[in-house]
């Protein structure tokens, strides 16, 4: 059985999951191998059933990434994109091919807007790629989805013709996107029930929405397609994705969990696992989550007003629909100070969700004793923060071995660096506008490079004046950006470890291109 | 005329926003007196046309807001909270008296839940209150809005009896709350439909929507319910709000706009005033905007894949439904340098929005002067920043007057501040955990205090290594938070000026409510 749910089972929605692909692809997010398994670890842990991988022809990095997500999933569909193009489609089946349950995700324009601008073919023609891509893709994999971009803009009676032909050609999963966020929910529910009336063997396929939030009406849409019969929807966690981004995994499946009794769907996914998979998804991509943003937001469930408090107290129910520990929100809790021994840490460590072999723990075990020595309280997000820097640094080329400041409102400000760049140390003194320009010009001047600063934040990881600095630096290089992560009780060592962390990453994706050019 | 609208004008929707109060009881998005004006003024003139300006009986600094704002409003009707209680409401009617045109907004809940566990009252005593309390409130102005507290979960038939008794008593605007965020489109158009049908004088009020965003459906139940006859909508900019936050403003008007063809109403709101908005309420409350936030997140318009570019290069509408200028976004400009005089400072100023007296423009000049002399480029951004801290430290007790800094691998970091305190110069040198936390101790040793530092952020104000930083610092002194910014070129003294903004917040706050208890 290659579709992921059984065709008995009409209540049952699945969760196919595009983090890795539409929301990796807005412009900042752009992961590294090793955060993508990461990503698509929890994904696969928390029950989503369908995780798109990546678009294998954009890249050697992105063909990898698709591959070994594919070796690892150990129940998810992974599914890879391809453009209606035999390579693009052949290079997707062989990114897919080690999956457990592979899938090709293939898709073609069929607005007259994007037939006339972007892709200048006839409607017929359009219709014979349909048939021949979909087929070709049928060949390789049982399990094909074919999605209609710009669906939303196509006029009904063409779009059922092309439903009909993808489904003719093999097609077992039909996604009708709202490509540039524009429908409303009772236009996108209209056009699922248009299509499932009007095409002759619209049962054949499990029907799939996938929603932009441009008019802040993604998760309303989604809902409305699937009570128009859609039976899959695609969605981000976070609601990462191209411009306003996609409709938040996090916020459909508890939508669909609250809802029960006006949304009589059922969801495979595990819902105390949402808050971990927003943070990792932030933290890898640097992109911070607003504080009031449904489900996964800081204050998704803080109750301020007094009257508010008063009734919270009194019932909870009264001003709460669902509970905190429902979606995985724990209290911040002391875990250890430098006392603790190795053995606590290696099980607070697996309480956290770490598997790290011997000389990571070491390592993370080593660097936990010195946090520990400077910080009074150690938390939860210290040790995470910790051991996702050791995670981070573990193949970086260029590394810090020190650095000093001498900084403040009488300038200049001046860093003095020392890094180990290939196992060679060398040592370099600047100046700079502020203490923090100051550290990035030691760095460049040490590690020459073109690319451009494009953005840098820096937030505690937990309350109080010593908590530990995380800092977020996006490099961008020839319009690439990468973003690293750096963090320290020192702002400015946090800082000089987030830039080389993106630093590393831009050199590590000029080698993996040239081994590729080179093979 | 006291409607904002007129009742034959039946497709116009009124835009009432409720930043000031439901955005700001959230927790750490209070504002100060001055912040409040700021935001109000920037409502006034984009064409909101009723701003909640704030519950006047919940403290002394609430009252005199709500009444400075209603002073100064332009156009906008000006809207004072109060529970169904005689003090609150005849407080309420005090601090709007001056507004050219006033508001009482009162509400009561009516969910079997909430006079269950938290007004321990029966249904027939709730009717009764309705009565009392809405023709007190006509007593004092003409413009009465009612609201519903959880209407959602409010029985249909006992709901319509509150409403009628509502109007009967003088309510002209009726609103009816998604208060705990649960209610799905269909129901909320349904619940609207239903009231108007079934409540005889149905067509004497304006009906109004409230949605909060608990499962992502904010927007759509505000638009369901103006399809089900609401002609009020009630949200805030940047959907700032309790919990998940409340409908965001911007979504809603941009949505109208857009899809007038299926959503045809009209709204008076200036669209191109809306990224300034957002900029504005971001800046003050300290809250993030996400990337990909609809309408107003820096990703909203960003389009990164090459197939995307492509269509986009090809013709814009392939993939945009708005344009980045309708809703206000320019491109970052190059403004001037170290050689620009006094005149184009000031008309720069004046483009930016700013109108300064005499004295805080030379001041602002001389910091301008002094920046160009450090960062070679300098941005539009960078003369928001400087002029906003310039705003922000204008009214200050206690002022940085230098500050230097040892910090680096090698620990233990150093700070030595001197502070201007009440006119008082004080020097001190403090150690710490990283430099922030010395800087931090410093302060603290110069000015003890209590409140604890619950959250900390920097970002960049532009790109380039040598942009300035904007720090935020939030202080919680026993559950009430405050939040400071400060910017500068090195990210150390902007996290001083920060920590002293939000120290003189607190600083403030205890003075002015000393001057009402010595009154």
């Amino acid at each position: 059985m290659n579709s992921p749910v059984s065709a008995s089972d009409k209540d049952r929605v699945v969760i196919f999951d595009t983090t890795l692909r539409d929301g990796e692809q807005c412009p900042g997010a752009s992961m590294t191998f090793e955060e993508k398994l990461e990503v698509a670890d929890i994904l696969d842990t928390m029950g989503v059933d369908i995780i798109e991988a990546g678009f294998p022809i954009a890249s050697v990095g992105d063909f990898e990434s698709v591959a070994e997500v594919a070796r690892r999933a150990r129940n998810a569909v992974i599914a890879g994109l391809a453009r209606a193009i035999p390579a693009d489609i052949a290079r997707a089946g062989e990114a897919v091919r080690h999956a457990r349950r592979p899938r090709i995700h293939t898709f073609v324009s069929t607005s007259p807007i994007h037939l006339a601008h972007q892709m200048r073919k006839s409607e017929e023609e359009v219709l014979e790629i349909i048939a021949a891509t979909v087929a070709q893709a049928r060949n390789l994999v049982d399990d094909v989805e074919w999605s209609a971009m710009d669906a939303t803009r196509t006029p009904l009676a063409y779009l059922a013709r092309c439903v009909d032909a993808a489904i003719k050609a093999g097609a077992t999963t039909i996604n009708l996107p709202d490509t540039v966020g524009y429908a409303t929910p009772d236009e996108y529910r209209a056009m699922f029930r248009t299509m499932r009336e009007t095409v002759a063997n619209a049962d054949k396929a499990v029907f799939s929405v996938h929603c932009h939030d441009d008019l802040g009406l993604a998760v309303a849409n989604s809902l409305a397609g699937v009570e128009g019969g859609a039976r899959q929807v695609e969605c981000t966690i976070n609601g990462l994705g191209e411009r306003a981004g996609n409709a938040a995994l996090e916020e459909i499946v508890m939508a669909i969990k609250t809802r029960g009794d006006v949304l009589p769907y059922t969801v495979g996914v595990e819902t105390t696992m949402l808050t971990r998979a927003s943070k990792l998804v932030s933290a890898v991509t640097s992109f911070p989550v607003q504080y009031n943003k449904a489900i996964v937001g800081r204050n998704a469930f803080a109750h301020e007003s007094g009257i508010h408090q008063d009734g919270m107290l009194k019932e909870a129910s009264t001003y709460e629909i669902m509970t905190p520990e429902s979606v995985g929100v724990s209290k911040t809790s002391l875990v250890m100070g430098k006392h603790s021994g190795r053995h606590a840490f290696r099980e607070k460590l697996k309480a956290l969700g770490y598997d790290l072999g011997d000389n990571a723990l070491e390592d993370a075990f080593r660097r936990f004793k010195d946090l520990a020595d400077r910080k009074k309280d150690v938390y939860d997000e210290d040790i995470e923060a910790l051991v996702d820097q050791g995670i981070l640094t573990a193949h970086d080329r260029v590394k810090l071995v020190s650095l000093s400041i001498i900084a403040g409102t009488r300038g200049p400000q001046r860093a003095t660096m020392k890094l180990d760049i290939g196992g060679v140390i060398r040592t370099e003194e600047a100046e700079g506008n502020g203490p923090v320009d100051a550290t990035f010009n030691a760095i460049k001047a040490l590690v020459p490079h073109e690319a451009k600063l494009e953005l840098y934040q820096v937030h505690a990881v937990t309350e109080g004046t010593d908590a530990q600095a995380e800092v977020s630096v996006r490099l961008d290089a020839n319009g690439n950006p990468v973003t690293g992560r750096g963090s320290d009780p020192d702002t400015l060592v946090a800082s000089a470890r987030a830039y080389l962390s993106a630093l590393n990453k831009l050199l590590a994706r000029g080698e993996r291109l040239h081994a590729h050019a080179a093979a």
